[in-house]
């Protein structure tokens, strides 16, 4: 066995991977050996809904680097090889082959936990027939093509309106499958406010899904163990394909048994520099919390920037090296066919939990200047804190590259604004590309003004601590 | 006569009628009167190329408000009156009838000073010819889209690579006429570093303007009184229409004749709450200087933007309330047919001439996921200052919804954010959208990674104080 130190690697996806060419980069005499449960390395889950969509033809275009240019790059990684127990005191891993189910261990120095999130599958009945999809590894994505390709399905339904809901509804729409969403909740999109969820709710009906909001599914009707409908508290919906969407969970089953400190999410705690409460063993990726730069509480977000920025991270310190992850704010993109929606920072129902007392103000308006053709429309929500004025969070709905405007917002947080410092910010203006005062200047200054016009009025206590 | 309090405004665009507007909404009770040498009230001088090209297809639309809708509000906008004197001793303005040459004295509690700028016309031969155009009120804009439509030119020679100039040429190129641009630079666009220049200056050239670099106009050849050439330094370009975009200059003599204080930039000097150095006399607008939030230097820097932003902020401050006007960043962004360009902060001719030492790190990437269709090209440049790792600045040319995200660093710029913090922020993810390490957070990471390999050399001095 080598004599060189020696890193391991759970997990072969974003962050995982990202760790480890970060750490070969800076330090070329590790040992590095990643194990990864799937059949991919570092693919780009989010754009598994294209795949299904169409419009991306081959799932290998989804795969960033192969384990044959990690392999060039002198990064070892195994494929199907599933990390079932992480000794820590010994600096052990337990690897098991899923082929052939055998089981083997692995001696580490250093050890990335980047065992990501896992969708919710809560425990209905049917909900392992034949037809009921999650879309967690690459794998997933790629059986959900293969079926739609091969036999497309009559009548699908998607369980969850949130993003991944979203977009496998549009995909199966542009496959010319009728779908139908289902949401527990009385609005989709549950990181924004409700009013503005509403737009996104109309622009799912405007392209053809049949949407139920309000009714959790209770159960899976399925015939010879293949599914046939879901049952939800108000109906019975036909569907041949069901693909699940309804949230993720950290999954960390593995580092809570072998002793590392879960945080208060529900995911694995790590410092800014992503080490856990072991030294020398680093998580980072959908498993691990991160700090929000408005709330400052510690938080739960599976996204894939998230989880590239915290491998590099990782990989940097593992190295020898020095970084720190700022924390996350929350920032979120995505579209249903025309509609662009996109947030960050904190919404209405979580400033109210963590008892953040705020102003709102909403704006719409162009994405160009209004006498300048083929504008598209927009409409911003900013909210502000009551007192200091503070930049909470906006959420934008609108057409042709109105939501990447978020990014100002996202910066802004970062920086700690005020809306009344936001509202002059120089940002870019020529008539094609927005108006003379761009919408997030006007709905900053909207919100400034409320500040101004309101009384403040503490609120006594908050009612949840997330 | 009135005995209420008086605002006159001196000029009727952008900054004169936005501060207008602001102090009559803060004090009900003013009375205002704005004078404006022109025939039109608050247009978007921006949107004249597009007016030319056929874009918009009438004037109007470029008009914000008119006297009209003023008036509604209680604002007096006299059109075609020219202010020739401002005496701050009896606090009266003197006025000209354009239409008549009859001149009257009108007093003043307050006043704003919005004189705009005016554009370079060097005193070359020829210049004064018919069919030689400068684009400073709606009135120029309106003539030549007069003019095209009435009896097309023949062949059109823009002077001068700018903003304006870029946009009249695309404009005129889409009314089917060729276009010879001529600049006496050795690059197109003075406010781009050469390296992302070079790719506007190919842009033009596909789009088949004829460019002509490192040419200065040396006059004009008329016949009868009408220009039939453009003669530079290299050769005679024929062309029954010309229009020069050669730069502005700020508008100045009469506040210079007044006695009020003009700053090193050559415009108004005038507080951050844009007072002039006479008490109740503000100014705004195209004719003022601005602080630069990076240099910390006055310029003067004339864009819709910023005459929109001091207005408010000036009237605001008139009508009583309390505003700042927090500086300009240099931010601006236009298109040549498809490719968009953009810039913002300090570019390395004017780090170098203000003694500032830094690194560049330049990047070439997509606007969207690499697998998702259709994707734009984008390259950015980025400006990161050597010990300190501040953000300087950043130029971006891309295609598709590219240019916008100069946003992003202006924002980062008012921050004072450094490259190393900038490179993790949580900028919005998904495949239509963006790359999972969107471009500028890549750009400044190689900024970031540039510090770190460089050693710190201080130039020895500035080579200039702008």
């Amino acid at each position: 066995m080598s004599t060189r130190e020696r890193l391991l690697v759970v997990g072969g996806d974003a962050a995982g991977m990202s760790a480890a060419s970060q750490a070969k980069r800076q330090r070329p005499d590790l040992e590095i050996v990643a194990f990864e449960r799937g059949w991919h390395t570092s693919y780009s889950a989010c754009g598994m809904p294209y795949l299904i969509g169409g419009l991306v033809e081959r799932a290998d275009a989804l795969v960033a680097r192969t384990p044959e240019q990690f392999a060039k790059q002198g990064i070892e990684a195994r494929l199907r090889h599933e990390v079932v127990d992480i000794d820590l005191a010994t600096r052990r891993v337990t690897v098991r082959r899923l082929d052939d189910g055998g089981e083997y261990q692995e001696p580490f120095d250093q050890l990335v936990v980047a065992t990501g999130a896992r969708p919710v599958a809560p425990n209905l009945p049917g909900i392992d027939s034949r037809g009921v999809h999650g879309l967690s590894i690459l794998m997933d994505g790629i059986r959900v093509r293969e079926l739609v390709d091969r036999t497309p399905p009559a009548r699908a339904v998607v369980v969850g309106g949130g993003y991944i809901g979203l977009e496998v509804a549009e995909a199966l729409l542009l496959r010319g499958i009728p779908v139908a969403l289902v949401e527990a909740a009385d609005q989709v999109m549950s990181t924004l406010d409700p009013d503005m969820a509403s737009t996104v709710a109309d622009a799912l009906r405007d392209a053809g899904v049949d949407l139920y909001l309000n009714e959790p599914v209770v159960g899976f009707e399925a015939k010879d163990g293949v599914v046939q409908a879901v049952v939800t508290t108000q109906r019975t919906l036909p569907a041949d394909l069901v693909v699940l969407g309804i949230g993720v969970r950290p999954n960390v089953d593995l580092a809570r048994d072998a002793g590392l400190r879960i945080g208060p999410s529900g995911a694995i705690a790590v410092t800014d520099r992503l080490q856990t409460s072991h030294p020398g063993v680093w998580a980072a990726g959908d498993c691990v919390e991160s700090r929000h730069i408005v709330s400052h509480q510690p938080v739960h977000i599976a996204l894939g920037t998230v989880a590239n920025k915290q491998g590099r991270i990782a990989g940097i310190n593992i190295g020898g090296g020095y970084a720190r992850f700022p924390g996350v704010a929350g920032t979120a993109i995505t579209k249903v066919c025309d509609l662009e929606i996109a947030r960050t920072g904190l919404n209405e129902r979580e400033c109210r939990a963590l008892g953040i007392d705020y102003v709102t103000a909403r704006v719409e308006g162009t994405s160009r200047a209004g006498y300048y053709p083929d504008a598209g429309e927009i409409a911003i929500k900013v909210l502000a804190e009551r007192g200091s004025g503070r930049l909470l969070g906006a959420q934008i709905t609108g057409t042709k590259n109105a939501a990447k405007r978020i990014d100002v917002f996202a910066t802004a947080l970062f920086a700690e604004m005020t809306v009344d410092e936001f509202q002059y910010l120089d940002l870019s203006y020529a008539p094609p590309f927005s108006p003379t005062w761009d919408t997030p200047l006007i709905a900053a200054r909207k919100a400034a003004d409320a500040l101004v016009a309101d009384q403040y009025v503490a609120t006594p206590w908050p009612t949840r601590v997330p």
